[in-house]
């Protein structure tokens, strides 16, 4: 904003061209969509793309505006013709992401806080996929995010075992579909937030993750929150609010 | 049926009398109702009798029917109403019940077989009503049943104190509300069928058990069968019908 | 647990009795129910007392048991007949309540660490019965609640009058029926996390909160995180545990 | 029909012939459809072709009935058999289409009464499809639209940027899919009906528009009203509807 | 406003007191409600009270608090104990009112601009209580409404004798529970549009208005849009600002 | 109408008077109501009234007015109020009715044309009373029913029992609750049209006759047609048309 | 029956092959598939063949079975290879199918009994391929069948063209998509029962033809019934078995 | 176990090896799965691999992993991929497999216990792909199964021929889809229990199973338990575990 002000003051730019510079930091018209620049000021990051029902083409433009201004873009459900795009127009970006190339992240990694405040578990292996799009948002965001894989119900000295990893946790991340019991037991476990993901895996009457997602917003633990199904962006982006609020609290702690 | 036929030999019944008799053997009508007295026989337990949607005065005719030939008649879901008509017809007759009178075995409880064969798990205090319904069951067929009460997967701990009795159980029977993840622990910990049943316990996105009748239905344990939500009675005997032919294994195994 | 152990060595109880208590520490059986002592310490909250479902007398013994342990004991969803059984047991104790007497806390309130962490939104006055409900819990937990009424989308310049108050929160809670589209209004206005409670005011294809909770699952706000409907005291113990842990890292960064 | 009477007058049409051709001025056979001629009359537009579950030959052959009758036909949810055989039969005639090729109107285009009377807002970049669509009926219909594209309640000073042109139009269609809570806003903000397209754009508990379908009929602002998910059609159809007759109010007035 | 100031300039308003004036012009806190003032400004109509879910003494004071400002104030889906608390606090002032006393126009009623305008039609007797709600709401915003019923399309003969009617109006609202399909039949005979209310009357698979709704939502008519279930105040409010913005065009084209 | 042309060639009728008269034969306005004289012609039977949503006097004068003009009138789904206001403007008119009141026949009831083409069958005792809609719907429509009673799939030997009545009507109406198989039992053993209705008899999965709706509307027996759920009336209809169009036939065939 | 016991009594099969053969005249056992030849017997048609989830070659044997038994098959939900299996089993064979080969009939069509006594109604042209599924199995049962095309309510004057050829008709089936409000209308126009199908043309709240299906199973008409979305066959056979009876009671009359 | 102590002790393994070692005994983490090798002993079967939504590769490690333990497993719901991946590193191992190679057992079939404990049903030869899961699953397990193909209660006769065999059966499984009666027909016929497997076999409102499924669970028959839609897999392994109870009882009984 400064620059622009400057540049208006030294005469480089008119009094117009300044008044649309500073209207478009907040909010920048491409026509088919319109940046909200302003959202890392207010929710603490970039505003992200949902590829679906984009064209290839606008998520590229989408994403180029975004980097430009913030360094990084989050890219979620991207398909492959999404990707293409991205890479002929920004090629030479580094790119972080998952193993489907479903999540990306164009642009500069920013560096890791807190390494090991978020734990993602998931129920089964199947659930894969999902906790990978919340591995590449808490990059994005700065945090780390350890993960703990394939734990589910069924045979729960599995997560007997990593009770000790669990239980220093900040927040919980946790993913599974079918009848999606996990978070419900580990709610039991630990004194910390856990978000819980429903995941479409399973067939019949797990009808797509509905489920998974009524199980987890009826647990009878108490501090589980919920987010939509296969949805590892979203609960990886309150996790990392919610981790990033603990770690800044003990940081102005110390000041 | 030897009856019948003696008395038509004997010149008391006709042979149109005799032939009436037989048929009514089988399947006896009163008009609103064909009273299915083979079933015994077919299918090791006489008709029971599900009162909703029938007016007291039908029960207890029926009842009465069914109790003359089989010497006691189980009664399900009944209101206040029905007991009144039961007790006004039979009321000398022995009666057991659970605590709220809604399931009712009028007439002669058979002895018990097995005293510890099936053990009925609840998640949450709220199910009692559930299990209490299974509980009479067992007593119709004939079978004991072991409660273990309010051990839900928020707290397993509880249930780990309880895994012994478990153990021992040819059948568990597992009643559970809200996201009725219980079964699915259960079904991981031992090698002997569960049937879970869910309840109508929870509100919101629990919808009146559909949440827990989902998450039981794609239960990542194996060994999970599932019945109607609320269907204490049917669970029960379907493990009745299990625990029983165990027995008759062994037993015939003796001879 | 030092008592008990002191106790037997004194001699005043034998090996079996101390055995007995120490079990019943972590998880007390009263027959119809199995109190799970321990999670306080887990969970960092005593076990909570849903009383739909319970007989009166039954959340009556519970809370007292409870209360016994902890020094207060939380119920939720309460009718008349749980308050009164509540006050001819306990009548002595302190209570603090909602204006309908549906949630309860009975026995000691705890301090309030933190006046202003928490901020309850609700989009209109007829939320304010779950609003209550998450009000009473975080009392319940020792935390403070703000609390801004009826400023739902339709009229968001109520919002932005508002909005120094949100920009303080460590957590909102908000709270919404019909189209339950509020957290995504603020969730664009915030860097923390927003849970969001879809409550069953409404009527028609509001189908008592689906509309809410599909809306508020879908939000195309990225910190929004869900919980069941009408589910206030849900709502209220996840953010306590995340304003808490807020808190301690503070605290923690003094040390 | 003028034309049929002078024929049969001058004998160039028997009695016979010209009652068959006064019927088919109202309702032409062919067979597999029966074109509803009168509807320009009655409804203010001619009849629209529905492509989906027609062959592209009978899609070919409606159109060319209408066209002859009316000039011009609009065509929806087409394919691309369809679209070739639309070309091939009608091949120089003058297309005006969205950029998917999905709706067409095949034919002279209507000269535009009123540019800037309907206003078309969508929430998201995805929800694209769903205004051409829009777009392209209301230039059926002789309207102009004016489009605001990507400003969702998760920013909504984009939207408050534009509130200039949301105030002059005399009917605003507002598409959104996901949680669909932009009408709820916008309806809060303008004394004109407000006509929502709820969108299949989201996933898991968007449940392909239901969530934004179920938003915008429990919508807190009055003046909203709905149409079918995805139906961008009819909402520019009803908008038409509405800003004619406004249009039409204002000119008798003149008159 | 005016006044405010000019208290403030004579002294009999200090600045803070001014101020805060001020801002209750725009939006009015009660604590548990925040009164929208503003919006009879921005959206042709003061806000509305739902009743449903607010205690009978909340209504009273919100409603007198916009009576106060508006001279009128409109009540929906009241109750009994409403009504009563209105009257205690209101009594003397005028109230308009359906038969069951469920909408409730108190103070002021405006002068009707156009007594034609708006035609609500029913399709059965048994529809009347949502249609009254949608005269009340008309007579609320100076509209009259003429009223056409039980004219379902079983026997749409008895519509045929109503066309002249239908076909002068600028808004039809049309009524429909069961199979909900009176809308798309007078889409299909009038060229303005058709704001279709589906109601909850039926039973079975009308699954409390659902079937009509979805009816109604896939209508084969071009101009039929629709609002919630049993929402006759919905469908009259938008109707109303279609009519009204009619008039004003011709008013304007006068001028 | 002869008469109302005979008046008026008499003078007794103005000729305003007399279209007036000859309007109302088709279609009789009341204000809330439209009554369709000519159903009777058009449909072969006189509207029949649905009382469920109309006021006790709506329903008293609607019936008054069908049985003015036909003779007798049908009242379908009438509560305790509906019945008494019957009687009070009715009271000397015989009254058939089912043993609960809820479906009436007030007027002459017609002779019976056929004692036994219509079967009636239900699954079980509970589904009685939709029986009898059917069975006073037959008798208004002049068509006798017979009845057989409590047959349902787990104890298929009394259908056996009964296969000689089944076979020899001419249509099947069979009435089931909870699972909803008897149709297709019963369609697979004759050779007329089998008309199901699902009833809300069950409980949890039974989801008020939506189990039992959907086994019959995918019943693996291919002559089955289905109706909505508990709706007696409307399967009793439509079977006296089939009937009635077959005795007519035979008749014709005399002729 | 009578060549196998001749055959036993010549000798040419012995006692044990003659009771084999005479059992699977009732129930021919394939492995896959136990074919029920009686069923032409009881039920007025032989088994029709539902291709769907069986292999080409299944599909091809059991057609050859039955074809051997009966003269000709009827196969339902057809695909490709199952055309080209049945061609290379079978191909010299006569085969009747629709335009899109879904519904074929392989072997001899029986003679036509009557030309007009069914009618099949499509309120739009994309209803077409379920009308050809009714045209076939109408032309398997023998039975003729009109066709009307193309005359949905939202332009009802094209249904009024056709109310001659309506009113001859003993049947009427009436396909419908989206709202399904057809039924209603012409349900309301004549006197015979009308087979309302369902079809899943539509989208968004057409829900795949639940609106349609919903709207006809409530709907105001008192002859309508109903059989599953697309069902186009179910429709047909019902149909034919009402048409059938009616003839047979004519020709009986004669007798 | 006693192998790495005995290496332990030997000195081959280090004290950290052998620690290790005997925790991969119960839970070897493979990093994206983490094997239950424990369950065998526990539930008396090896984990079961669940191929969907697993990569070919995850797919064929944990099935390496498991046969190396156990020497076999099981895979469900594979593709070709799934089957091509698992050839490639399993390749000399024997498969059992279905005919659609879905369900695979991939090493060494345990010997069979009971050739006809079991008994499979299927209701149409589309059902078959569901049976054959079942059918491969009871292999894995060690117990023979009868099958009873395409008796659907349209034809109960060819169900009667085969009640012999039904009778012998200690559990009978029985798989359907559409309406899903034919376990309430068996249930009713049987006095062992009976599990139920919906399939989504069916179109239009069998909703993939939906249909069968609430068909099954609220049977008017008591012995009747459920599992998911398709689910072959979950009957055969809880039917074995049934069966393998009965045989060991009876086993036992001889010790």
């Amino acid at each position: 904003m400064e620059d622009i002000l400057q540049q208006a003051c030294d005469g480089e730019l008119s009094a117009a061209e300044a008044a649309e510079a500073l209207r478009s930091l907040a909010a920048q018209p491409l026509g088919f969509a319109t940046i909200d620049h302003q959202r890392l000021e207010r929710c603490g990051s970039a505003e992200v793309i949902f590829a679906e029902g984009k064209t290839p083409d606008q998520v590229a433009v989408i994403a180029s505006a975004i980097i430009e201004r913030s360094g990084a873009a989050l890219i979620t459900r991207a398909g492959g013709a999404h990707v293409d795009a991205l890479r002929a127009k920004l090629g030479d970006l580094p790119m972080l992401t998952d193993s489907h190339q479903r999540t990306l992240l164009m642009g500069q990694q920013p560096p890791v806080e807190n390494e090991s405040a978020i734990v993602i578990v998931t129920a089964g292996t199947s659930d894969q996929s999902v906790a990978q799009e919340a591995q590449v948002t808490c990059a994005a965001m700065g945090m780390g995010a350890v993960m703990i894989n394939d734990v589910g119900v069924a045979g729960l000295h599995r997560l007997g075992a990593k009770l000790d990893v669990l239980r220093k946790a900040s927040v919980v991340i946790c993913i599974a579909g079918m009848e999606g019991a996990l978070p419900s037991v580990i709610g039991g476990l630990v004194d910390v937030p856990v978000i819980a993901v429903p995941t479409s895996v399973g067939y019949g009457a797990a009808f797509d993750g509905i489920a998974a997602l009524l199980g987890m917003l009826t647990s009878c633990a108490s501090g589980v929150v919920v987010v939509n199904i296969d949805n590892g962006f979203g609960a990886a982006h309150a996790a990392c609010l919610m981790a990033r609020k603990m770690s800044l609290a003990t940081t102005d702690g110390h000041g």
